[in-house]
């Protein structure tokens, strides 16, 4: 069966767990690293044991026998260096968020279709299984009308103004960096725009939002979402109805999703038991979607990830 | 030992938990129950056996041998009730909310001062061990700065347009049934009012609030709150420091509290082991306020009731 020969661009730490899952991937294989840095790449391709080992980006996207690439710089870099590999020919699956703002994104959604070549935003939440199950769930009507979301992504992040989260060069700030995931849970689930948003947000000494809070206001649904870097938060996302909700424990990286019903009981339990960290779904999913001639994805469309630079651009507009 | 013999205005739902719990009560008997049925004062004595059962509420307030009243009826008639309890002569506990709006609110003050009378809001939570103990984690450190509330109370409610919750002739509504506990909690723990909120309001047919998400600013905290008649709500508090947080299920009548590190990890835990419903700790501060002599309880000043209002008011601006 033919597989999509994937490379990686930087291999920072969301490199190294892409790297890990390729094992448990189907339709793709890892066959090239690329790096600012020689020793980088080639300690990474030892570790993975990955065939090539490039120390600049530019040897990569040269690379003819390279189908894929995964672009894992920090945030700043996701514009060029996507934009780089869709004109040199390849499949481009970038880490979240794709860009830092809608200019961006569209300047890159445009190339791709230009260029006739795949591209997708490294949603990778919406391939967990955990996740698609309570999609099912909520699609088939068990827990009634949805009315409200309750998202969480907050965790302590000592202060360091060289590292890319609080770096402002780098884009850094707690919003495009966590709470990312808690607007594209609710987008998954309202799939429409907030009438209206309020924001409480605080700043590092850097400059960098590490607090967010946000209540976002629909129709007649309501989301109370929340990132941060100053604290531990719940980190559960809570889809609430009529009929009962939804629990999922970390969503983020989801490994299980409960049902529930007014009373608080649990209806319904789903597990998935995955080997990998989680990416291997992604991974499958966008290695199928390519050997199928798709030019982008069905379960992380580029329209999904244009509506979240928009809400990021609504949140930060907050500030 | 001296106790202070209690009569209860108005036998209803929540008379019968408080009714229950006198039998786990030093300091207090409970001696007397009034209602505008005779055969409801009754039945409601002969099952907890109470040796005066009255059928208004005027025989109540003129019996020499009670102290204290427990004004149970539904809040429109809180200031009522309350005022004639005072005139009588009588010691006040008022269930929650205390009046429907500040004036009230004020007037029940000024009135309980000129009569140097006792009288306090019965936000019997605020008693709970379980809370007391969150109290003395927070306030000696153990979680750090706090700087974020979440605070949910949401039970799917089902619509009777007569039914006191729904029926805007007695007050109906979410906020000041259920979201005065949100609200309790927050003020508690900040003990200070918010520079800006922000609220998202629902309306069911007769027009009484039956959902309200709130989002509390202030100086540098953040306060979440949501409470509800449309859906059941995850209905926990955590209180959220630089170091860690508190999670209290089911907070408005808490059992329990966890203390956790950043890492989720449980480093203190409490318990309550009460046999009552929770009204028993309430009822005793009370009792014991008044043997000795205190004209307002330092658990739950009138102050405290006086904000309470004022925030509730705040929110209902905004509807």
């Amino acid at each position: 069966m033919k597989k999509i020969r994937w490379g990686i661009i930087a291999p920072g730490k969301i490199a190294h767990e892409f790297a890990h899952d390729f094992q448990f991937v189907k339709y793709g294989e890892l066959k090239a690293v690329a790096s600012r840095s020689q020793e980088r790449a080639d300690n990474f391709a030892a570790r993975y044991g990955i065939p090539k080992a490039y120390g600049s980006y530019a040897e990569l996207y040269a690379d003819k026998e390279i189908d894929a690439i995964y672009v894992a710089t920090p945030h700043t870099f996701h514009h060029e260096n996507s934009t780089d590999a869709l004109n040199s020919g390849k499949a481009v699956l970038c880490e979240k968020p794709i860009t830092v703002n809608t200019a961006e994104c569209d300047s890159l959604i445009a190339l791709a279709k230009e260029k006739n070549q795949y591209l997708m935003e490294g949603m990778w939440t919406y391939f967990l299984p955990a996740i698609q199950k309570a999609s099912e769930w909520i699609n088939t009507g068990r827990i009634g009308r949805v009315l409200s979301i309750k998202a969480d992504f907050g965790n302590a992040v000592p202060f360091d103004a060289e590292s890319r989260m609080y770096n402002p060069a780098l884009s850094g700030g707690t919003l495009l960096d966590m709470g990312i995931y808690p607007l594209a849970i609710t987008w998954l689930i309202y799939k429409k725009d907030p009438i209206n948003i309020s924001v409480i947000s605080r700043k590092a000494s850097t400059g960098v939002d590490n607090d967010v809070n946000m209540q976002f206001e629909y129709e007649d649904e309501v989301a109370s979402l929340h990132s941060s870097f100053r604290s531990k938060l719940n980190n559960h996302a809570y889809i609430i109805g009529e009929k009962g909700y939804v629990d999922l424990p970390d969503f983020w990286h989801a490994h299980e999703c409960l049902l529930c019903d007014n009373s608080d009981k649990v209806i319904d339990r789903f597990e998935d038991n995955r080997k990998g960290v989680g990416f291997e779904f992604e991974i499958d999913s966008v290695s199928h979607d390519i050997l199928n001639g798709l030019k982008q994805s069905e379960v992380m469309p580029l329209a999904y990830s244009r509506k979240l630079q928009e809400h990021m651009q609504m949140v930060m507009e907050k500030f």
